[in-house]
This record gives C-alpha cells, structure tokens and sequence, in this order.
C-alpha cells in the first residue's frame, strides 16, 4: 500500500500567512483525512515588505522540510477584488510561497476560493466564521481555530484532500 | 576614495522583467551615472506561475552574482491600479525579486514611478516611447533599448543614480 499523502494548506499574507497540514490514508472507501497541524506564520508588521519575504521564504521551507508535503494547496487568485491593494500586497508573499514549494520539487494545487468553501460548509460564498466552524466541527476540535486565517488553510488543505479521495474511488 | 556605486534597476514582470546596470563614479562635482548592461529576463509564457518565479529567483540570482549590485532600484506600489489583475500578477514577480535582493543583503530601494519619468524626461507623466527616447539619449545608444522593460529598467537604475549624486553634493 503507497504511503498516505500530506497536504500543506496555504492562506497567504504579508502579516499572517495560516497553515493546515492534513493526512490523507490510503485504503478502500473514500477516505476522510486526518488534521495533523494548524498553525500561523507572524511577521513583523513594522518591518520593511522585504524582510517579511525573507522570514516567510525561511519559515516555509522549514514547515516543507518538517512535514515533507506530497502537495500544498492553495487559493486561485480570484478574477474580481474588492481591495486591489490588499491583493496586491498579498500576491508578494504568495509569489514568495510557490517559489519556495517548486524550489522542493511540492506540487502545487491551486483550488478556487468557492470550491474550498463549499467543500467544508456546503456553501461556495460562506462567511469566514462558518469556514472556522466547519473545521472544528470536521476535526472535532475543542475550540475553533483562530485567526481565521489557520481556519482557512486547513479548510484548503481539506478541500484538496476531498477531491483526492473522491479522485482514486 | 571610496568604489564606485553600482545600481541594478529592475522593472518586474511574469513575462518579461527588464533590468539595467549603471555605475555612478565617485568624485567631485554631480556625477552622471554610467550604463553597464541592460538586457531582460524572458519567462516561458506557456509554463505555471511556479515554474516561471523559479526561473526568474534563478536568473536574477545570477544577475546580482554577477554584478555586484550595492542597491536594487524598484519602483514603489501605485497607489491605483487600471488592471489590478495584470498587477497581481507582477506583484508575484516583485516578491520573489525583493526576496532574491534581501537573500543576496543588496539594499533595496523603492522608487516613485513618477519620479524616475520625471528624472529621465523631466515628465512625471511621460510616456513609454519617451522613456525609451531620453534613455537612449542619456546614455548616447545608437538605437532606444527595446523593449520598453528594459529602457524602464535603465530609468528605473538612472533615477536611483541621480538621487544619489544629488545627495553626496
């Protein structure tokens, strides 16, 4: 039997960047996957665009070679902004995530924002507190994770593993 | 006396990124900087973002070995945006270029866009054409550089060079 596959969950931005590591098993069936790690990349708000790139480049080639991801997912860049200078400044870092995942040889998977918020609620234009209430309800954590943007990149994570299952049935 | 400054001016871009070298001498008086090189780095139009920014770290890794570089000149965000998607998409270019710079400790600095026409054309508003036609007449070039990232680039090297004779007066 192949080994399970890991999927590294991304929610990019320059001031916190959310990750979610999620196990899919290998087995008969459709397989639901397992939630392994949660947590939040912090940069230093005050600091200059650059520096924050460099830390985020260290940290994520840290967090690839702790968890040694078959495949990290992460959001396609929406056609419409509401805020184009948020996008703008976030497109940075995600710039900065698919160099340092391609620079070890991950996949990447790019899934659309509706698709990975119907996968975990059921509703292609949930708000962010359903999407954090999913993912506690689908891990059966004790609390819901925060900030948002840890809720958001496991509930990445979770989609890809989704489509993966229902994929190889 | 102290060397020479050597300034690499970079106009980012997913498709093509322009780039040009000047060098501003040391001496007394205003100096007027030098062109070195300028030239662009061409990504694969048909290749993932991915593979595209993996390239670009690469190429302009080499760019900086290479050269030597004391400051990257960029310009600076706009505040406004005609195309925000053709902007996002530079935005993952710029990442990653600002990441190779802090990586390689080149200082980095942000230019207005604005500032660098006005520096090259005396327009703040000027036009591409006229970018090209005031590069190639500063630096004497028997032809305008094509294409216009890299006349950009150049202008981009050339402000950050007069800003700095300026300053050192």
């Amino acid at each position: 039997m192949p080994d399970a596959t890991r999927i590294l969950g991304i929610d990019p931005g320059l001031q916190l960047t959310g990750y979610g590591v999620v196990v899919l098993d290998e087995g008969p069936g459709l397989a639901e996957p397992r939630l392994v790690e949660g947590g939040v990349i912090r940069l230093k708000p005050k600091t200059s665009v650059e520096h924050r790139l460099v830390e985020l480049h260290r940290e994520l080639l840290e967090l690839i070679d702790e968890h040694q991801p078959n495949v990290l997912a992460i959001e396609k860049l929406y056609a419409h902004y509401k805020h184009p200078r948020t996008a703008i400044v976030m497109a940075h870092a995600r710039g900065v995530i698919l160099l340092a995942a391609k620079l070890r040889a991950v996949e990447i998977a790019h899934l659309p924002s509706t698709e990975v918020k119907k996968a975990v609620t059921g509703h292609g234009h949930a708000s962010k507190q359903q999407v954090q209430r999913a993912v506690q309800s689908q891990y059966r954590l004790a609390e819901p994770p925060t900030p948002f943007d840890v809720a958001d990149a496991i509930a990445i994570a979770t989609c890809h593993a989704r489509r993966m299952a229902v994929e190889r049935l």
